[in-house]
Protein backbone atom coordinates (compact mmCIF):
# COMPACT_ATOMS: atom_id res chain seq x y z
CA UNK A 1 0.00 0.00 0.00
CA UNK A 2 1.44 3.39 -1.17
CA UNK A 3 0.98 5.36 2.58
CA UNK A 4 1.81 8.77 0.67
CA UNK A 5 -1.17 7.70 -2.49
CA UNK A 6 -3.69 10.50 -0.08
CA UNK A 7 -0.79 13.26 0.44
CA UNK A 8 -1.31 15.39 -2.66
CA UNK A 9 2.04 17.38 -1.92
CA UNK A 10 4.04 14.32 -1.42
CA UNK A 11 3.11 12.77 -4.82
CA UNK A 12 4.12 16.18 -6.57
CA UNK A 13 7.33 15.65 -4.84
CA UNK A 14 7.71 11.96 -6.17
CA UNK A 15 8.60 10.80 -2.38
CA UNK A 16 8.46 6.76 -2.20
CA UNK A 17 9.45 4.39 0.41
CA UNK A 18 12.81 3.03 -0.56
CA UNK A 19 13.38 0.62 1.74
CA UNK A 20 12.16 -0.75 5.22
CA UNK A 21 13.69 -3.06 8.08
CA UNK A 22 12.27 -3.69 11.46
CA UNK A 23 11.64 -0.34 13.35
CA UNK A 24 13.28 1.63 10.45
CA UNK A 25 12.50 3.47 6.94
CA UNK A 26 13.96 5.11 4.21
CA UNK A 27 12.20 7.38 1.74
CA UNK A 28 13.52 8.66 -1.55
CA UNK A 29 12.93 11.74 -3.33
CA UNK A 30 14.19 12.81 -7.39
CA UNK A 31 15.62 15.87 -7.82
CA UNK A 32 14.17 17.07 -10.28
CA UNK A 33 10.18 17.54 -8.63
CA UNK A 34 12.18 19.33 -5.50
CA UNK A 35 14.49 22.14 -7.24
CA UNK A 36 14.79 25.22 -6.18
CA UNK A 37 15.93 28.65 -7.67
CA UNK A 38 19.58 27.64 -7.03
CA UNK A 39 18.94 23.93 -8.44
CA UNK A 40 19.83 22.03 -5.27
CA UNK A 41 16.69 20.53 -3.02
CA UNK A 42 13.97 22.75 -1.78
CA UNK A 43 14.24 23.06 2.07
CA UNK A 44 10.63 22.53 2.11
CA UNK A 45 10.59 19.18 0.47
CA UNK A 46 13.63 18.22 3.09
CA UNK A 47 11.37 19.04 5.78
CA UNK A 48 8.40 17.41 4.23
CA UNK A 49 10.26 13.86 3.80
CA UNK A 50 12.07 14.60 7.04
CA UNK A 51 8.51 14.94 8.49
CA UNK A 52 7.12 12.00 6.47
CA UNK A 53 9.89 9.82 7.35
CA UNK A 54 9.06 9.83 11.14
CA UNK A 55 5.25 9.51 10.11
CA UNK A 56 5.55 6.77 8.11
CA UNK A 57 7.70 4.98 10.71
CA UNK A 58 5.35 5.24 13.19
CA UNK A 59 1.96 4.79 11.09
CA UNK A 60 3.19 1.25 9.56
CA UNK A 61 4.66 0.15 12.68
CA UNK A 62 1.22 0.73 14.21
CA UNK A 63 -0.70 -0.73 11.49
CA UNK A 64 1.63 -3.68 11.55
CA UNK A 65 0.87 -3.75 15.39
CA UNK A 66 -3.07 -3.66 13.80
CA UNK A 67 -3.56 -0.58 15.59
CA UNK A 68 -5.18 2.18 13.53
CA UNK A 69 -4.37 5.05 14.54
CA UNK A 70 -3.66 9.29 13.19
CA UNK A 71 -0.23 10.41 13.48
CA UNK A 72 0.25 14.12 13.61
CA UNK A 73 3.72 16.48 13.68
CA UNK A 74 3.32 18.72 16.34
CA UNK A 75 6.61 20.03 16.95
CA UNK A 76 9.64 20.13 14.19
CA UNK A 77 13.84 21.41 14.55
CA UNK A 78 15.88 21.30 11.72
CA UNK A 79 19.31 21.12 10.84
CA UNK A 80 19.93 22.17 7.03
CA UNK A 81 23.79 21.41 6.64
CA UNK A 82 24.83 21.35 3.04
CA UNK A 83 22.74 21.72 0.24
CA UNK A 84 21.13 18.42 -1.98
CA UNK A 85 22.62 18.29 -5.60
CA UNK A 86 21.29 14.61 -6.48
CA UNK A 87 17.86 12.07 -5.96
CA UNK A 88 17.93 12.33 -1.99
CA UNK A 89 17.08 9.44 0.78
CA UNK A 90 15.60 10.34 4.49
CA UNK A 91 15.82 7.30 6.86
CA UNK A 92 14.27 7.23 10.69
CA UNK A 93 14.74 4.64 12.87
CA UNK A 94 12.61 3.80 15.97
CA UNK A 95 13.05 1.24 18.60
CA UNK A 96 10.89 -1.97 19.65
CA UNK A 97 10.62 -0.43 23.11
CA UNK A 98 9.22 2.50 21.77
CA UNK A 99 6.71 1.25 19.62
CA UNK A 100 5.21 -0.76 22.97
CA UNK A 101 4.90 2.30 25.19
CA UNK A 102 2.92 3.95 22.32
CA UNK A 103 0.75 0.91 21.90
CA UNK A 104 0.53 0.50 25.75
CA UNK A 105 -0.50 4.31 25.94
CA UNK A 106 -3.37 3.87 22.88
CA UNK A 107 -5.05 1.39 24.12
CA UNK A 108 -5.03 2.60 28.15
CA UNK A 109 -5.57 5.99 27.28
CA UNK A 110 -6.43 6.32 23.22
CA UNK A 111 -3.59 8.87 22.63
CA UNK A 112 0.21 8.75 22.87
CA UNK A 113 3.63 10.47 21.70
CA UNK A 114 6.69 10.02 20.36
CA UNK A 115 9.74 11.47 19.21
CA UNK A 116 11.92 10.39 16.32
CA UNK A 117 15.11 12.19 14.64
CA UNK A 118 15.02 11.74 10.60
CA UNK A 119 18.12 12.49 8.46
CA UNK A 120 18.93 12.88 4.80
CA UNK A 121 22.54 12.02 5.57
CA UNK A 122 24.97 14.48 5.84
CA UNK A 123 22.59 17.42 4.64
CA UNK A 124 19.70 17.99 6.92
CA UNK A 125 18.40 16.67 10.32
CA UNK A 126 15.12 16.71 12.29
CA UNK A 127 13.94 15.88 15.89
CA UNK A 128 10.25 15.43 15.30
CA UNK A 129 7.72 15.15 17.95
CA UNK A 130 4.66 13.41 16.91
CA UNK A 131 0.78 13.04 18.71
CA UNK A 132 -0.83 9.78 17.98
CA UNK A 133 -4.86 9.05 18.50
CA UNK A 134 -6.64 6.18 18.00
CA UNK A 135 -8.90 6.58 14.69
CA UNK A 136 -12.31 6.66 15.86
CA UNK A 137 -13.25 3.88 14.25
CA UNK A 138 -10.85 1.58 16.14
CA UNK A 139 -11.21 3.63 19.12
CA UNK B 1 8.44 39.16 -10.86
CA UNK B 2 7.28 35.71 -9.71
CA UNK B 3 9.95 35.17 -7.13
CA UNK B 4 8.65 31.53 -6.89
CA UNK B 5 8.57 31.12 -10.47
CA UNK B 6 11.73 28.33 -10.20
CA UNK B 7 11.18 26.70 -7.27
CA UNK B 8 9.57 23.41 -8.77
CA UNK B 9 7.22 22.61 -5.40
CA UNK B 10 6.20 26.03 -4.69
CA UNK B 11 4.59 25.77 -7.76
CA UNK B 12 3.08 22.36 -7.29
CA UNK B 13 1.63 23.99 -4.16
CA UNK B 14 0.68 27.34 -5.62
CA UNK B 15 2.33 29.20 -3.40
CA UNK B 16 2.08 32.78 -4.15
CA UNK B 17 2.94 36.36 -2.67
CA UNK B 18 -0.82 37.55 -1.50
CA UNK B 19 0.00 40.95 -0.35
CA UNK B 20 3.01 42.81 0.97
CA UNK B 21 4.33 46.17 2.80
CA UNK B 22 7.12 47.91 4.16
CA UNK B 23 9.27 44.90 5.93
CA UNK B 24 6.48 42.11 5.33
CA UNK B 25 4.91 39.61 3.21
CA UNK B 26 2.09 37.05 3.15
CA UNK B 27 2.27 34.50 0.77
CA UNK B 28 -0.92 32.29 0.13
CA UNK B 29 -1.87 28.73 -1.02
CA UNK B 30 -5.05 26.48 -1.77
CA UNK B 31 -5.48 24.05 0.43
CA UNK B 32 -6.27 21.22 -2.66
CA UNK B 33 -3.17 20.87 -4.01
CA UNK B 34 -1.54 20.77 -0.16
CA UNK B 35 -3.91 18.14 1.24
CA UNK B 36 -2.48 15.10 3.89
CA UNK B 37 -4.24 12.04 4.26
CA UNK B 38 -6.92 13.64 6.55
CA UNK B 39 -8.43 16.41 4.49
CA UNK B 40 -6.68 18.95 5.78
CA UNK B 41 -3.03 20.96 5.02
CA UNK B 42 -0.20 18.60 4.75
CA UNK B 43 2.20 19.76 7.60
CA UNK B 44 5.40 19.31 5.04
CA UNK B 45 3.03 22.52 3.00
CA UNK B 46 2.80 24.60 6.07
CA UNK B 47 6.53 24.37 6.81
CA UNK B 48 7.12 25.18 3.47
CA UNK B 49 5.17 28.03 2.83
CA UNK B 50 6.64 29.30 6.66
CA UNK B 51 10.15 29.01 5.53
CA UNK B 52 8.97 30.65 1.84
CA UNK B 53 7.82 33.40 3.50
CA UNK B 54 10.84 34.41 5.70
CA UNK B 55 13.11 33.58 2.35
CA UNK B 56 11.01 35.74 0.34
CA UNK B 57 10.65 38.66 2.24
CA UNK B 58 14.74 39.06 2.78
CA UNK B 59 15.58 38.32 -0.75
CA UNK B 60 12.99 40.81 -1.78
CA UNK B 61 14.16 43.60 0.64
CA UNK B 62 17.65 43.12 -0.42
CA UNK B 63 16.36 43.39 -3.90
CA UNK B 64 14.88 46.42 -3.45
CA UNK B 65 18.28 48.04 -2.31
CA UNK B 66 19.90 47.12 -5.27
CA UNK B 67 21.83 44.04 -3.51
CA UNK B 68 21.56 40.23 -5.27
CA UNK B 69 22.22 37.54 -2.88
CA UNK B 70 21.13 33.99 -2.18
CA UNK B 71 19.63 33.20 0.78
CA UNK B 72 19.39 29.79 2.40
CA UNK B 73 17.78 28.40 5.27
CA UNK B 74 20.27 26.29 8.31
CA UNK B 75 17.84 25.79 10.77
CA UNK B 76 14.45 26.15 11.87
CA UNK B 77 11.88 25.19 14.95
CA UNK B 78 7.75 25.02 13.90
CA UNK B 79 5.01 24.41 16.59
CA UNK B 80 2.16 22.82 14.90
CA UNK B 81 -0.80 24.14 16.90
CA UNK B 82 -3.76 23.13 14.66
CA UNK B 83 -4.71 22.02 11.60
CA UNK B 84 -5.62 24.01 8.35
CA UNK B 85 -8.65 23.59 6.95
CA UNK B 86 -8.91 25.88 3.87
CA UNK B 87 -6.75 27.67 1.77
CA UNK B 88 -3.90 29.32 4.47
CA UNK B 89 -1.58 32.17 4.54
CA UNK B 90 1.57 32.76 6.02
CA UNK B 91 2.85 36.09 7.12
CA UNK B 92 6.44 37.39 7.70
CA UNK B 93 7.71 40.56 9.02
CA UNK B 94 11.60 42.64 10.03
CA UNK B 95 12.47 46.00 10.91
CA UNK B 96 14.51 48.63 8.95
CA UNK B 97 17.10 48.12 11.38
CA UNK B 98 17.66 43.96 10.59
CA UNK B 99 17.85 44.91 6.87
CA UNK B 100 20.30 47.78 7.33
CA UNK B 101 22.24 45.71 9.29
CA UNK B 102 22.16 42.77 7.09
CA UNK B 103 23.19 44.79 3.84
CA UNK B 104 26.36 46.42 6.01
CA UNK B 105 27.45 43.09 6.29
CA UNK B 106 27.05 41.63 2.92
CA UNK B 107 28.96 45.20 2.01
CA UNK B 108 31.89 44.47 4.76
CA UNK B 109 31.97 40.72 4.47
CA UNK B 110 30.07 39.47 1.75
CA UNK B 111 27.79 37.73 4.15
CA UNK B 112 25.31 37.75 6.89
CA UNK B 113 22.82 35.82 8.64
CA UNK B 114 18.86 37.13 9.64
CA UNK B 115 16.84 35.37 12.17
CA UNK B 116 12.92 35.39 11.41
CA UNK B 117 9.33 34.67 12.74
CA UNK B 118 6.59 33.45 10.73
CA UNK B 119 3.48 31.91 11.02
CA UNK B 120 -0.17 30.73 9.86
CA UNK B 121 -2.33 32.75 11.95
CA UNK B 122 -4.13 30.37 14.44
CA UNK B 123 -2.05 27.02 12.62
CA UNK B 124 1.60 27.13 12.86
CA UNK B 125 4.50 29.27 13.83
CA UNK B 126 8.39 29.35 12.87
CA UNK B 127 11.30 30.97 13.95
CA UNK B 128 14.13 30.38 11.11
CA UNK B 129 17.69 31.42 10.72
CA UNK B 130 19.19 32.17 7.30
CA UNK B 131 22.58 32.97 5.60
CA UNK B 132 22.66 35.23 3.03
CA UNK B 133 25.34 35.66 0.23
CA UNK B 134 26.36 38.51 -2.05
CA UNK B 135 26.03 36.11 -5.23
CA UNK B 136 29.41 35.80 -7.12
CA UNK B 137 28.86 37.78 -10.16
CA UNK B 138 27.50 40.85 -7.75
CA UNK B 139 30.67 40.00 -5.40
Amino acid sequence: MDLFADIVPAQAMGIKVSRDWKHGIELNAPLEKNLNDKGTGFAGSLSSILTLAGWALITRELQESGIQADVMVVESKTAFKAAVTTGFNATCETTAAEISRVSRELETKGRSRIELDSEIPDCARMTASFAVKLKPSAA
